[in-house]
């Protein structure tokens, strides 16, 4: 992951060019902002994919992880992960590319993703 | 724990007495609920409270866990961890006794509970 000098250290820098929206450092990651943030299906959804999949474009991501809502709606999930530090948002070409933090994740909360991933998943209502 | 039989074994029996709030069977915990219940800074408060100190009255946990919030906002929290099956509520006497399904937990999401317990707390806003 690339954090050279952006506007602030802590922005993360794209490989083809600086996407001015925050991502927090790992030492300002909030336990409850994470669980928030993976507490929304649709959400959690996109997590599991990024897993699997790796990093993705944003319209991959979405059909991939099977989510059919507004693309409005993808966005402020997109913004909660990001906020709370669990994806990176990163430009490539005309492309909006996401990733999992995983390695910042396990160093700040040793166990917790694995946990998640590897949970089943909800019983149907 | 006793999961003997009240109007449905999914609901458990209290030492004292039935309490007629459900309980959901481990089999029906849902991950995003766990998480959701988690991610409020007051409800985390109180099931690490519950997890160092064991099985509370209810006051008693509030006032350990430092939580000053209204007893009808208190009530909120405690159905929320109770619907998503972090805690159980039963009766002894006049009392509400509460305490974490650390076992249940532990066998339906592996790990989750022990990472979230042992996170560092949330950094000064």
């Amino acid at each position: 992951m690339d954090f050279s000098q952006g506007r602030d250290a802590r922005y993360p820098r794209g490989v083809d060019g600086v996407i001015n929206q925050p991502h927090p450092a790992p030492e300002d990651f909030r336990l409850t902002s994470i669980l928030t943030a993976l507490g929304d299906p649709a959400r959690l959804a996109a997590v599991k994919t990024l897993a699997a999949k790796g990093e993705s474009p944003c319209n991959r991501l979405q059909h991939d992880a099977g989510l059919t809502i507004s693309r409005t709606t993808f966005s402020h999930h997109q913004k909660v992960l990001r906020e709370a530090g669990i994806i990176l948002a990163r430009v490539r070409g005309t492309e909006r590319i996401l990733s999992l933090r995983r390695d910042d994740l396990d160093r700040r909360f040793p166990g917790l993703l694995d946990a998640i991933l590897s949970a089943p998943g909800d019983p149907s209502a």
